[in-house]
């Protein structure tokens, strides 16, 4: 990063730019073991007890999309993070920034949906922040939610990047870029005739049940800003291992596959709002695959690939024509505006 | 508040139309005791701890101004709305929405700014995010923090509104209006000859004080957007008194008084960033404020006023002059873009 440069977009898309940005921007400068970690809260301990803490800023374009808006998107976001970070989530805070002409009537709407969905994730919104700046100074509403959750000690299953062995199995919990290409249909009025819609939700519940019923999970991250390439290309950055995984074996639907094909897309580097991945050990994915598979959110979970002793550090996709590519971190731009 | 209408710059000053929208929309659809309470921040119970838990996002225009930038009043802020609640700020989460082709030399300096705040204020930074959005589509940089930190019981103050009586005074730490005015000239460029410089400055070590060597503090608030003006207001709501202020006794710096009188401002109103507001029984104010002026930000600590029988629900202010007049809650435009 030279001193002279400017931001580009493909400063906040999730892959290289962004790491770069945040290792020689933040972490040189608010440096501390817990920031380092990036995971998607920080473990904090607060008079012995462990809390979560997380936060996203939410800047979609446009507000609505099909499968929910950016209220809906802003509690998903806040409390997939503390979920997957083993924490249940408690406390959320909303902060809006909003442009002056903004209709009341939709600001209402997404409000609706920012309690509504709170609600449904058990989580109470406490406090908030509200500041109005000129027409043409912001796009419309930006949307900043913070969140706390209790780290349930025999949860925390941060760190267990350690005991991730050859043979784990990766798993998600279906099918995948569905958010991104939602969004982007809606953004530019493609009009795809296969409808496709978000699968914002909040991964709470089906996180929880897998966290309850066994001890094996050794990783898990919702594959948001980058997709699942970007999750899995930050995982094999931390393990010793490489990862491999099949493009047969990768759910992608029907119209984010046509739209993917037609746009130039890779469904592997697509946001997704819902989607977390998995690593647990061979023997038990039959146990998380079927406690996964009785929650709504996680009906189409499979196994997408595997850690491999080869290619330590990098994530190979083996195609459905038998060759094998490098699934690297992203690069280029990819969709802005998509969270 | 009709469902036609749009969002005005007013619905972000802190006055009557802001209140409205908190009360008819994030009320109504967010309702909890915890938001109800509209303090600057949540107090929550995690496995009966009480943390506070506070967010403000920072949309200031200029980002630099004389006696800060954004990263240092973001710091600020949170640090301040912890420190009010009796709380001891410990940790903070930064999120910045950053414009495309904005300089990174210039973030570097924000960032810098604050890493630096932050250690002062002995917080860690542990949590953040980035997102970059197209050129033209937010004014080069926002920022949010969400901001945790511990209540020490003993210490905390909320709900102490309830024991206010008449008689009780009102003190403020120095001179006001310093950082609206100081915003608002380096925007405008006026160039007035006397210089102005906002007073940006974490409060945490004076409140600390304060707390510390007394048990007295009855209502304690910083006094950001809307001014002094606008916390006296919010104080009167709460409480069957009220409130008296000698126009004589307010601290009012020579720049802030020229500018304010040349652009018809009333320094009651002006944004404030290093200023609080006690309430403190009659028999405690000396020791209050002997305290406050050891602490370099309290040095012109003044009382201002007093809790009066008359006039419940309102502030009034006795004017040079010998006049009276009330100061009610600030329902025109005032200054946008100031925090």
């Amino acid at each position: 990063m030279r001193k002279e440069d400017k931001i580009l977009l493909s400063h906040g898309n999730g892959g290289r730019l962004m790491q770069d940005l945040i290792a020689d921007l933040f972490l040189k400068n608010f440096g501390n073991k817990k920031l380092e970690d990036q995971s998607d809260s920080a473990i904090l301990v607060i008079d012995s007890r462990e809390i979560a803490f997380t936060t996203d800023s939410f800047v979609i374009d446009p507000l609505f999309f099909p499968g929910g808006n950016i209220g809906k998107l802003a509690v998903c976001g806040t409390v997939n993070d503390l979920s997957v970070s083993g924490a249940e989530p408690m406390f959320i805070s909303v902060s809006l920034i909003i442009e002056e002409g903004f209709p009341i009537k939709e600001l209402e709407v997404i409000v609706k949906s920012l309690a509504e969905e709170a609600r449904k994730a058990n989580v109470e919104i406490v406090t908030g922040d509200t500041k109005v700046v000129n027409k043409g100074k912001c796009d419309k509403l930006f949307v900043n939610t913070a969140g706390i959750g209790r780290i349930r000690p025999e949860k925390n299953i941060t760190g267990r990047t350690q005991i991730i062995n050859p043979g784990d199995v990766i798993i998600v919990n279906g099918t995948i870029g569905d958010h991104g290409m939602a969004v982007m249909n809606a953004r530019e009025s493609f009009n795809f005739t296969t409808p496709v819609e978000s699968d914002c939700a909040c991964l709470d519940q089906l996180i929880h049940e897998v966290l309850e019923q066994t001890g094996s999970v050794r990783f898990m991250r919702d594959a948001t800003r980058g997709g699942v390439a970007t999750v899995l290309n930050e995982l094999t950055a931390k393990i010793p291992y490489g990862i491999e995984i099949e493009e047969d074996a990768i759910p992608v639907s029907r119209g984010v596959r046509a739209m993917c094909e037609l746009l130039g897309f890779d469904p592997l580097y697509i946001a997704n709002e819902g989607k977390v991945i998995l690593v647990v050990p061979e023997q038990e994915s039959s146990l998380v695959l079927e406690i996964m598979r009785r929650n709504i959110l996680g009906r189409e979970s499979s196994i997408i690939g595997r850690v491999v002793q080869d290619h330590p550090g990098k994530v190979v996709l083996k195609t459905t024509t038998g060759g094998k590519r490098i699934v690297d971190v992203l690069t280029g731009d990819q969709l802005p505006r998509i969270c």
